[in-house]
C-alpha cells in the first residue's frame, strides 16, 4: 500500500488527486494538505467527500511528510515545490510535481516565462518529465517527476508522432487550445465568476502562455533540434476539458493511410491514448472523467496541411490523472490502476 | 458473474447502465438492445465507450435474451416492458424494469395518469417497488422490480421518515423539484435543443406529473392513508442532477435535534443517503455522477413548517445506479458493489 | 432630458442601468460611481461598452452629484443609500435607491432580517414602494423611492391579484423561487465561480432570506392583515432570470375561468405584465433583457391549491429596469420609454 | 416606411430579424414566413413575443410577397432563395438572402462545396455581396444581395486590412473559429440536444466547410489573386457569439503601432468595428445581442507571426443585424438605424 501526502489538496487538481486516489486499491492518503483551510474538515470543503473523506486538512511540512508517506504530489502554484524539495527529503520520499517548477531544463527559460526566481535549480537535471506514454522507462523508480502541463499533454501527444517521424515541419505548428474553467484554479477572482465565464469564449496569454516553451521543448526532443511554435490557449464555459487544434505544414505527399498507420505505430498498445476512426472528430465529452486522450488527423491536400486534435480532461490526464499514472510506474504498480473507469457522459 | 442484457442501451439511463456495469466486478454485459441502432457499433453511438465496449447494438428479443442473460433491465418507454413480459421469460430471467410500468399497484391509476392501456396487470402485483432502502428485505430473490422513478427516489427519500413518523401532515406536503436535462431524454425534439434549455428555467406538467402518483401510493404505505400532494418539475439548464425542495405542515413543536434524530435512525446505516450536517443545504454537484441521496431540512418556526430538501444524480441513484443496487440485492452480492465511485467535481 | 448619476455602476444592476439609459430618449447619464474603480475608464470595466461609454469612474460624493444630477440611482449594498442620504441632498435630486434601505416601513424588522443599524430612519416613512404595476399612483413626482426587489417583485406580482380578491389563504402561500448567477452580485467569491455555480443547482437562504418580509409586508397591505409565508431561494447556473413557482390554498371552489378573469382585471392594461395563456408556463427565457414579467397559474382540483408562476429579468424589471419605469413617472415621461425592446433569444 | 417580409421567420436568424425589426423606426414586418408553422400564431412559436407580434406565420408565396413587401429576407436552408427567384419578383421587391446561394460567383464552387445544384445562377452574376464595411458602395439601392456568412463575415473584417494591405502572406492564412450553439439551427437533431453539447468542444467540418470558398474568394480579391486557406469551426456550448483566432505569417518586420495603425485607417470611422486597446482579447460576450465586432491582433515575434481575433455576435452581425445594415444601405436609411442597442452582459 503506497502512503500517499497531497499538497493543495483544496484545489481542483488536488481535489482530483482524491477523488482517483480514492478509488485506487493500492493507494492510501495520509496527508490533506492544505494551507488556506488547516484544521478545517476536508468534507466542509468539498461537500461531495461528505462521508467519504473523515480527515481535516493539515499544512505543508515536508519533513514531517517526508517520514510519513512513500509519495507527495504537489498541486501547488509554481515556486512552491521548488522552494519545499531538498536533498534530505527526497531521499525519503518521491515527489511528483503538479506544477511547472521541474519541467523545464534550461532554469533560464523557466525563469523568463514564468518570471520568478528557481528556489532549487540542483533538482532540475534529475527530475523527469513525466508524460508517461513517452517516457516511461525513465520515470521507472526516479524520485522527482515533473507532471506535465494540461495543454502540454494534449499538444505533445497529439502531435509526437508526426514530428518525431518527420511528417510535418515542426516550425510551420499551430497549437490552437481551448479549456474548460478548472483549468483557471479555484481562486476568487471576478474574471472566473459564473457569469464572467458563461456564454463567452476569448483567448488569452496569446503568444505569452507559459505552456508554450514546455511543449516546444518536448517536441524539440522529438525532432532533435530547437523549434518555436505559436500556442493560443482559448477559455470555455464548461468545466472540465481541454481540445488541441493544431497545423502543421506536411513534409510531403501523405495520404490518410500513411498518418493512419504512424498513429497507430504509436498509440496502438497505449490503453490511455484511443486513435479515432477516420474522420471522426475528438470532443471532450468523451474522455471526462478519465485518464483518455482522444486524437485524430485530417489531411488537407488542398494547402497541404495537416490538422491534427487531441482531447482529454484537464484535470486527470491533464493533471491528476497522469500524476497516479507516474506514482504507478515510480511505485511498479500496474500503469492503469486507478484509472479504469470509463469516461462519464452526459 | 452476473450476465446482464439491457434493452435500450442508448438512452441516456442506459448509457449510464453500460459505464457502471463495466465497473462492476461481477456483472458482465453480454447484451447492448437498442431499437434504434440494430447492428451498429455502439461506441459509434456513445463516443466515450471507443475502445471499451466493441459490441454492436441488438434489437430487443426477449427470449433470446432470456436465455443468455440473468437479468434483464429495461430502460425503455412506458409500456414497452410491460408487453414484453411474460411467464416464460420471467421463469429464466430477473427484470429489473426502469419505466413505470409495475410501479403502481392500482392499474387504473396507471392508466389513467400514463395514458395508456397495461398490457400485463398480471405481474403488478408480483413485482416490487425497487426503492432499496424502504423495501430492501421485499427484493431479495425477486424476479420483477420496478425500478422507481427519479423525481419519485428524492422526494420518497427526502420525506420518509418525516411521514412514517407522523411529523408533517401528509396532505400539507408540497414538492418543488428540480431536473437536469438529461431527464428529458435522448429523443430529438426541439424542446430539448441545447438553445432552447440554455439560460432558462420553467416548470412543466404542472399537476399533472406522472411522479405524482407514484411519490402518493409509497409515501401513503408510509403514512397508512391515501394522501394528495402537490409536485411541481421544473426544468434546469445542467446535464444532471436532481433537487428537490419539500413543505410540510409540523404535527408539532419539534426542534432540530428532534428532527435530526428521526432522519439518523432511518439513514445512518445507509450507504448512500447522506444526512448533512445542520444549515448545509444540499447541491447536485455533489451527488454528480454517483449513488448517493443528500439529504437534509430546515424548520421555519415561523411558520411551523418544515422545509425538507435532497439532492441526487438523475441518472444513478434515480436510474441506472438504483437499478444496479437492486441487481445486487436480488443475486446477493454487497449492496454498494460497482457504485463506490465518490461524486466527481467540478 | 433628465440627467441621471448612478452609485455603485460597476455592479450588474448598475451597468444594465447604464445599458437600459443609453437607449432612453429623455435621460443622460453624467456620473458613472464606482468606489472599486475610480478613475479607470468604465468600458475597460465592461468591456462591451468600449466606443460607447467614455467617462471614467467616479467616487460616490453625493454633494457633488446631487448638483448635476436630477436623479440618482443608487445600486450598493445594503446601507449605503441610508447612509448617504439627508435632506439637503433630497431637497435637491431624486433618489431611486435599488438597495432594500427604504423598503421595509418597520425598521425594526429591517435591522433584525439585515442585521445592521438603519443610518436614516426619518426618511422611511416618506419613501415609497417603488413596484409600478401597484404604487403607481403614490410613485409620481416622489423623491425618494424604494426599488423593491427582484426576488419580490416577481413574487408580488404573481400573487398579488389572488391575495388581493381573497382567493387564497395567505397564510398558505410557499414561495420556491430560482434564480440566475447575476444576482448573487459581482464580487470576488470561492461560491460564485464558474465550476462551483455551474452544473448544480442548490437552496440557500432556507427561512432567513431577507426579501421573505418584504413579501410579507406588501402582501399584507394586499389582504389588510399581517402574513407570514416560506420563501425559499435557488441558486441556478444561468446568467439572468427569476422564476417563481408560489401555492396557495384556495378559498373556494374557483375554476379557470374565474381566476383567469382576475389576472386580467389586474394586469391586462399593464404593458408589462403578461399574462400568459391556459396552460404555458413561464419561462425565464422570454423575458431575458427585457422588463416584462409572464405570469401564469393552474389550478390543482386534487388538493385545492393554486400553483402561480412569474418570470422576469432579475436585472431587468428585477432592478434596472423597474428602476428606469419608476423613474419614467417620477419625472411624467411615458411608463415605458427606454423599456420597448423586445425579449432576446436565445 | 420600409415594408418587409420575412422567409424562414421562424429560425434563430429569422427570429432575430423580427427582433431587431420591431426597434426599427422605418421599417415594418408585414410577412413572418415559416413552412413549418403555417397558420400558427407567431408569439406560440416564440413566447418571448407574446403580446409583442400578434400575426400567424404565413407560407412562402414569393409573387403573394413581392406584392405586398419592399424586401423579402430569407433566412431559408441553401437553395430555397435560388429555387424562389426571378425576373418578375426582382422587378418588383429587393431581396436580400442569408444562405449561401449567391455568395460565391463561380457556380462550380458552389455546387461542389454546397452539393446542390443552383438553380438560378442567372442571378448570380448581379448579386451583391453584402458586407457592408467592404461593398457599401455596391449594395446601394441593388435588388439582390447575398448577406454573407457568420464565420465569414468575422473571419475577413478580422483579417481585411491585413490581406489589403499585404501584411501578411495569405496563402498561410489559419483560421481557427469558435460558435455558439445557435449557429447550428433549430432543427430536432439529436447532436444539437442541450445534452450532447453542453459541457464540451469538438471541431466539425474539417477542412470541408462550406464557409472556406467564401473566405478565400473576398480575401482574394482583396490581395488580387487566388488563395487557399485552413478554417477550421468549432461548436462551442453556449447560445450565441463567434470567434475568430487567426494565424498568418508577416511579410516584414512589423511593429504593433505599423499593424495598429493599418486596423484604425481601415475601421476608425466604422460604426460596428471595435479594433480594441492593445492586449485587450475580444471576447463574445462584449458583443452579445449587437451588431459589434471586435477585433484585435498580437505580433508573435519569435514566429513572425501575427494572431488576428475577432468577435460577433453569429445572430446579429453574422446574420439578421448585418442584414438589416444592408436593408438601411439598399433603402438610403442611415446605417445603423435599429441596430444601436448596446451590447448586453450578462
Amino acid at each position: 500500500m503506497v502512503k500517499v501526502g497531497i499538497i493543495g489538496s483544496t484545489g481542483y487538481a488536488g481535489q482530483e488527486l482524491v477523488r482517483l486516489l480514492l478509488g485506487h486499491k493500492e493507494a492510501e492518503i495520509v496527508w490533506y494538505g492544505s494551507r488556506s483551510y488547516i484544521d478545517k474538515k476536508y468534507s466542509e470543503v468539498f461537500g461531495n467527500m461528505f462521508e467519504i473523506v473523515d480527515d481535516k486538512c493539515l499544512d505543508d511540512n515536508m519533513e514531517e511528510l517526508s517520514e510519513k508517506a512513500d509519495v507527495i504530489f504537489t498541486a501547488t502554484p509554481q515556486g512552491l515545490c521548488a522552494s519545499l524539495v531538498n536533498e534530505d527529503i527526497l531521499s525519503k520520499v518521491k515527489i511528483i510535481d503538479l506544477s511547472a517548477d521541474f519541467r523545464i531544463k534550461d532554469v533560464s527559460v523557466y525563469e523568463k516565462w514564468y518570471g520568478i526566481e528557481h528556489k532549487s535549480p540542483e533538482f532540475i537535471k534529475e527530475a523527469v518529465y513525466g508524460l508517461c506514454e513517452i517516457n516511461r522507462e525513465d520515470i521507472k523508480g526516479k524520485r522527482l517527476v515533473a507532471n506535465p502541463g494540461c495543454y502540454t499533454t494534449c499538444s505533445i501527444l497529439s502531435l509526437y508522432p508526426l514530428v518525431k517521424e518527420g511528417v510535418i515541419d515542426p516550425d510551420s505548428i499551430i497549437v490552437d487550445a481551448k479549456s474548460g474553467t478548472s483549468g483557471a484554479g479555484r481562486g476568487a477572482k471576478v474574471a472566473n465568476l459564473f457569469c464572467e465565464v458563461n456564454e463567452s469564449i476569448k483567448a488569452y496569454g496569446v503568444t505569452t502562455h507559459r505552456h508554450t516553451p514546455e511543449i516546444e521543448e518536448q517536441l524539440g526532443y522529438a525532432c532533435g533540434k530547437e523549434i518555436m511554435i505559436n500556442f493560443t490557449p482559448h477559455l470555455v464555459p464548461m468545466n472540465r476539458g481541454i481540445l488541441v487544434t493544431a497545423y502543421g505544414n506536411l513534409n510531403g505527399d501523405y495520404k490518410y493511410e500513411d498518418i493512419k498507420k504512424i498513429y497507430d505505430d504509436y498509440y496502438s498498445k497505449e490503453r490511455f491514448v484511443r486513435v479515432l476512426e477516420k474522420d471522426v472528430c475528438p470532443e471532450t465529452r468523451n474522455v471526462e472523467g478519465s485518464n483518455y486522450v482522444d486524437v485524430n488527423f485530417k489531411i488537407d491536400e488542398r494547402t497541404k496541411r495537416v490538422v491534427v486534435m487531441g482531447a482529454l480532461d484537464n484535470l486527470v490526464k491533464g493533471a491528476a490523472g497522469q500524476a497516479v499514472q507516474n506514482m504507478n510506474i515510480i511505485f511498479g504498480l500496474p500503469e492503469s490502476m486507478g484509472l479504469e473507469q470509463p469516461p462519464m457522459f452526459p
